[in-house]
């Protein structure tokens, strides 16, 4: 049995929380949290509810510390000092920053003889493990990722910074043409316009400027300016009702070719019914395989693309078949 | 750089040798037959063609060895020899007797410090990763395997057996609704006749019974009997023209469950247009791999399974972008 803690109990400690059902090698032994009293937490699982604070005590009860904060605020400070007292799986997602993040991680847990997998997810993740693996059995390619379709939360919330929006909830869809145009081999140069439109819902408040708030979604820099971008005005009711759960999706296509006659196409596409769901179940994955690197005595950070597959399979008497 | 040597010039040889000039860190060092004389043999790159026999004379010269014979007859004996001089990689392919073969290599490549990896391609191979991966990051749930469409060997080597038969090409073909089934979440349970129809091209010859020969054909155990069998009688000069290459291709789909509430789907798909050249890409990439272990001191046989993906990458500044 592997034993479990989550520390941090939003979307993705949820997640993990319900992924360990799943999981008969895998233990929840405790909740940790920064919120005070930690009574005020009610958790699913009939395991304790502990303050972050304590987590000193832990140290020895628990094999795998899943790290369940967000990259902005929680992990860059908890990711660290929590590789100090276990080993722990994170899903840092800032992609610009990981190899920064990786470092202050990977000096953390060799110090202490730690192991600690960051950065796990499905992209970065598994779709960053597809790009090597297309790339490295058909070079000579070119590997596109979409996303989608499904709720980009990070795009959501950037339409709820809009003065007079109640509540919004953004779709990133693929478009289907240039998927289309890759796997016929065409290998297309591609803008960002060109891959993925963006379709919001979005709640105004009452008397609100609809015009006004349209033209500062659809053009605000970096989020939607540089996409097909439709807003739908809707109720509360509606968003509640057909916009309140967290699907995603995407695909990795790789058209690589192996001599002058030949293509080799690759593709790789996940359909989720919940996004953190799935990532909470990756996570556990991994925490799987950082138990094993452990108890190998191995230390340090690694990334998805270190870990040797067969450290994640639940039976050991995994094979080729 | 990493010197290769190519054991065995039938389609996978040839591949290899393609495939070195698609990665600019590879250099082919020589190609081995068992011909005699060598002289016999010609290939398209400028580099000796070397007898078996006098492998031993090329320790030392070539980094890794890609053993390109045959699963029945060339890699039993082959394969555990050559772990002796070389590191190799191959694509020893018998299903049920890869824990004798794995065994036999990990036996002669630890005995001489070398690493050896066996059973490399896409199923098994790749598939066997997807699979892993997709049972353990979504478990409960099920998965799937799909061949083709594509040209099975040993099916077109089957027919080619049956009296009056003059040349064959068999295609297998996924039956697409029972694909879209699982896409649906049906989880269904599917027979062999569900999955896979077979498509058969076959050339009599001169005067030989057309109705005896069908019937032999969809009678054939194993082969042909559990399945759909469709065959079409066509002249050799359309068997040329029309059937002569060997595209092939296939999915592996999980669906998966993280909550009563949500279900996850994963789903790895390739369409080759030469199947033999995209066995022999993968091969290459592990031979990178096989170098890089044998340069950090391992030895012994490995899977697939046991291959930390990083490894793979041609260029060692890989990233999770």
């Amino acid at each position: 049995m592997t034993k479990i803690g989550i520390c941090g109990y939003g979307n993705l400690g949820r997640g993990v929380e319900a992924a360990v059902l799943k999981n008969p090698d895998m233990e929840l032994v405790a909740v940790f949290t920064r919120r005070q009293p930690v009574s005020a937490l009610k958790i699913k699982a009939n395991v304790p509810v502990v303050h972050v604070d304590d987590a000193p005590q832990w140290q020895g009860k628990i094999d795998v510390m899943i790290m369940c904060g967000g990259s902005a605020n929680d992990l860059p400070v908890q990711g660290p000092a929590m590789a100090r007292m276990f080993n722990t799986v994170d899903s840092y997602d800032t992609h610009a920053k990981i190899p920064e993040y990786f470092a202050a991680v990977d000096l953390h847990a060799r110090e202490n003889n730690r192991v600690s997998i960051v950065s796990i997810g499905w992209d970065p993740g598994l779709f960053s493990l597809m790009r090597l693996y297309m790339g490295a059995v058909a070079p000579c390619g070119q590997t596109y990722t979409f996303w989608g379709p499904g709720v980009s939360q990070g795009h959501s919330d950037a339409i709820r910074g809009v003065q007079g929006v109640q509540g919004a909830t953004q779709y990133t869809i693929p478009v289907e043409s240039a998927v289309e145009r890759i796997r016929n081999g065409e290998n297309p140069e591609l803008t960002a316009r060109q891959k993925h439109t963006r379709l919001c819902y979005v709640v105004a408040e009452s008397g609100a400027d609809k015009t006004r708030i349209e033209k500062e979604i659809v053009e605000m820099p970096n989020y939607f300016s540089d996409y097909d971008t439709t807003v739908h005005f809707i109720t509360q009711e509606e968003l509640q009702a057909n916009h309140g759960t967290l699907p995603h999706g995407g695909k990795v296509i790789h058209m690589g070719e192996t001599s002058a006659d030949n293509k080799q196409m690759i593709e790789f596409s996940i359909k989720l019914g919940s996004n953190p769901e799935f990532t909470s179940s990756i996570l556990l994955a991994y925490a799987r395989a950082a138990h094993r690197l452990a108890l190998k005595g191995e230390c340090g950070a690694r990334t998805i693309l270190d870990v040797p597959p067969a450290l994640l399979a639940a039976n050991e008497t995994w094979s080729l078949l």
